[in-house]
């Protein structure tokens, strides 16, 4: 049986970063899964090798423009789409049995509180759909029956698969603090000054700070648990194109627990995980571990004098953060095996 | 009247940034103040624009080996030295009125309690001299009357500057977590292979986590206040060569309380304050805009969803961190200008 | 006696690097020089501190409109604008005495040949005016007596300064191979998708090839000398903010020539240059060690097997590249000392 | 039928980055290729998690130490030893029928004249091995019936696939200036302070120039045609970890050539080469698309007014340039396809 697959917004990150995993997938190299139409707005009508010249293999196709119509008669489809799109083209593909399976790498379909939704991006809600990490309880088999994924935040990724196990354990207080210094490709391929490269090499600075970070509303979405929740969440911006280091840290619920005890129960949360890494004790996560890969690379510490539980990840923001959680969702949806295409060793140095 | 200044480790990176301050000193350019011996350990013999090219004005000049001998007779001596090192050399220049005022950019004379010495150092402790932020209560006074100063670390400077006025005015419960992203310089000029430019390109990683940083000492040194005080520290090294992007945050001891009213007391605490900037409100501090300077910028909100005060400073770590200050302080020290060949503008783009 | 100086195009790079130089200026500092009105085009009505953050001796001032009448009536104006924006504001500043002295940071007057200008420009020549690198012969005595200068052009002056001597000592035959690695800051602070940091961090790529470079025109004008002159030029864009490499080859004229000979030859041409240095032999030219300053760092050497001469430099783009060399010429045109506010020691690490 | 590779010197850049692509090549992944001995010097002991931390599949293999018993029974043997190591390894491994293939990636074997042998790396000669460039005329054909393999330099892989068709052609007259900006990984993962990172973000410098870079005597060896071959050969070290761009002129041995006719013969000389990728008219070929692939993106174009034909190359070293030439040629000599498990999509952004 042969899959095609369609992306709409092939060209900027999210979605040119599908393309170049779906090129290393083996269902590809074994043409079980076909690379369908792939879409555009300002750039339809331009050629994959003008404008993703590291596609080499793509390099004569034409990028489409992004319509329903395009879309259309695929298996799956992904949405790469600014903030507010999806609604539409989802709605247009149809929800039958042979309209294509849909993930949506954008936020419209993240957040289930449709007052948390409107607190953060100010419009109206469309929904929710299943949120895709597998790693989350129950996720793996919920996004395997789901026909509509909602790919989550590159941020809520990474500090949600470091902080929970830690609530669900009853190690903490679930008062996180939670800062996350990030690569600038999660701001996408929009020409802006603050991005340019003149401006962010050399510099570190802060941005969207004191809550107002839409990622805050799925971190308070997905960290619930005992007591009252609440997430302090700082995303600083580093001179590097990919990966995101998340240093997250909670008073500790009993003040006698050890590192070897919060180990103990991070290494159970997720045994048998393919992408995710608990460390060695003594060493730390590294971006540059996980670029290019799927992986989530953990550490987590007991600050003694502090009280506090530290947990560090790094993760690929375009892989594990996007587009790699992305086609693993796509690997359960249609059934293929769960990893593959998917890398589980980084590019370094 | 001219003074005569001497650099011991002037090959490391903290003495060849005092140097290159005192280059556009203005005391330097009118002759009042006369740049002395440059000694380096293993460096000694080569000439500054074999080991340090960025210096041309001195190009000529051959360093000497750092002994008591080549730094006598000097009004100031900068110490650059390996931590361990400053007690003997202080000793052998003595502290009689004809002795050199000393400035140990280095860890030796930092902290006041020897317990704390021997946690994080575990050496004998050799003392305590007269902490170099004069910003701080009555740090200017205490400077300016002292003959040896003991330089703060880069990242309780950036810090301390920023978390101390939230206790001073009893903004929140001192329960400080305090991340710290760094550029490499901080290191400094020793080959290590983690330190490598192919390993920091593209990498960010926390390092020295829970607890274990030296610089944890000073933090709870200078951060003592009403309320048992605890610091999470997590420094965390990110792909530039200078400046530190610090994040601090500490519960709300007021939860009513407002982002005009914490600025308010951060602008009253630093008023008049030549290197501290209260940026307005809305701008977030960037490490690439006080880059080369001696500035601090500051930013102070309140996140009333997470009862919490965040507080983000930056500074290069080579001038207000190190090397600046230790000027800042010889100035003080020797009568000059506080903020004579103290840059206040950034080398930004 | 008191100067003002206008900058227009203040937001710029190239205008903002004037304002930081001029902040350090010693004029400035004991008030012979007042910094007045800074202009923009869409930043018109911002403050500095909120474009500008790393000024922060200036956070306060409010930019202008770029118009004739908020430049009039300063002793000089600098020009940081687009190219063709530049002659309709210096007819309406006018040439009288009482006319402000222009420095052109733009294209518009640096070339004398309209034949030239169309070829790479392809509007109508606006006229050329004084070429402001006072280290051409004769080119400081030009500049102290010109009203109106054209500062050069990025790769023109490192190139320039470097392969000049070589032609005026008949070493070479001047058919130049001439490849220039530059920062970003050179392309200015226009939003751009393919100046993003997330394209040009860990990229290398060669631009405007084959000629097209408008900066080939500067050369040919500047390099000429016995024999037919050919110059094939090459920028090519490397991740850092700032600073040029510039390797320039020539076949030697006479194959026995040595490496002592050229370097005698290069020591005579450039003696007691302020802002020339020909390095040691055995070190090459880097970009950190100049940025920040208006040096140029030079070595020359002859590769005997291959039969050519090869000349290296580096320069700051924005400061000996641009703006340093406009203070350098406003220094010559007001009277100045030609040095002052022009550091020597580059920043680094 | 399985076979079984060892990696000697796995620790490093070249030994690490052949074990990232065995991890992703399809006979690793269906069981035809086991990965073998992993061995180091000074690392030996060591878990592959703590000094690659980026090989998560691997993380609990031990290094062990190289010595030939620990390399042998193996059907192949990557070298990534530092120069001067190879043949006592090679020696001890035997050439029988039932002794590994042997792939260095070290310069020890590359060159077949002992005097530039010698001139260039001061010692005996080793002899010469068939040279691992497959896109060579006949070089595919002679490394499928090889045992031993010289895998080129990095900077002659990028610089003769982008010179040699010219020659080929009789496009040029074979005098060649050849300018190199190259990231930092092909200076290995040896500790070294002008390495370090703090050194090279930032900065831009030419070094070993002048005809002192030893790949030079490959460059050499490689592009010798019609007429008295010279180059000038000259690599810049610029602020990325990984890449290879290659700026290669020549002067037109008729200068009535035009880029369409230079076009035509690149074409026709890599047509149906599957790493070779000669871009649209318009591009350039970027570090950025290549990284972690195996492609060389190549462009050709006639400077009509300079004369010269201008070339220009993009690699990843440590792929094309290293690791993935070993690959190749190990899929040649093994008898697998020849692109197996080499990407051909780049990691970009």
């Amino acid at each position: 049986m042969t899959y095609s697959v369609a992306i709409a917004g092939a060209s900027g990150y999210a979605g040119s970063e599908v393309l170049r995993l779906l090129l290393d997938h083996p269902a590809y190299a074994s043409g079980e899964l076909a690379i369908g139409a792939l879409t555009a707005a300002s750039n339809a009508g331009r050629s994959v090798g003008e404008i993703l010249p590291h596609l080499a293999p793509l390099a004569d196709r034409v990028i489409q423009e992004t319509t329903p119509e395009n879309l259309a008669g695929h298996d799956a489809v992904f949405l790469g789409l600014p903030h507010g799109h999806s609604a539409e083209i989802a709605a247009a593909l149809g929800e039958g049995p042979d309209a294509p399976a849909i993930l949506d790498c954008g936020a419209d379909f993240r957040l289930s509180d449709p007052a948390e939704w409107r607190r953060y991006y100010g419009t109206e809600h469309a929904g929710s759909w299943t949120y895709g990490i597998p790693e989350l309880p129950g996720g793996r088999e919920a996004i395997a029956s789901s026909r509509r994924v909602a790919v989550p935040g590159c941020f809520p990724t990474g500090g949600t698969i470091a902080c929970l196990p830690a609530t669900a354990a009853g190690l903490v207080e679930p008062q996180w603090s939670i800062v996350s210094v990030t690569g600038t490709s999660g701001a996408g391929k929009k020409a802006a000054v603050p991005m340019l490269g003149s401006e962010v090499m050399g510099n570190l600075r802060a941005y969207n700070t004191a809550g107002r970070h839409r990622h805050t509303a799925e971190f308070l979405q997905n960290l619930g648990g005992a007591g009252e929740l609440s997430v302090s969440f700082t995303p600083v911006l580093a001179p590097t194109s990919r990966g995101i280091l998340t240093v997250a840290t909670a008073p500790l619920a009993d003040p006698a627990t050890t590192t070897a005890a919060a180990r103990a129960a991070y290494a159970e949360h997720y045994a048998g995980e393919p992408f995710v890494q608990l460390l060695a004790e003594g060493l730390q996560p590294q971006t540059k571990s996980v670029v290019g890969s799927n992986m989530v690379q953990l550490q987590v510490e007991v600050d003694e004098r502090a009280g506090r539980l530290l947990v560090t990840s790094a993760i690929d923001n375009l892989v594990k953060g996007t587009a790699g959680a992305a086609v693993q969702c796509m690997n359960l949806m249609l059934g293929l095996d769960e990893t593959a295409g998917l890398p589980r060793a980084g590019l370094a140095p």
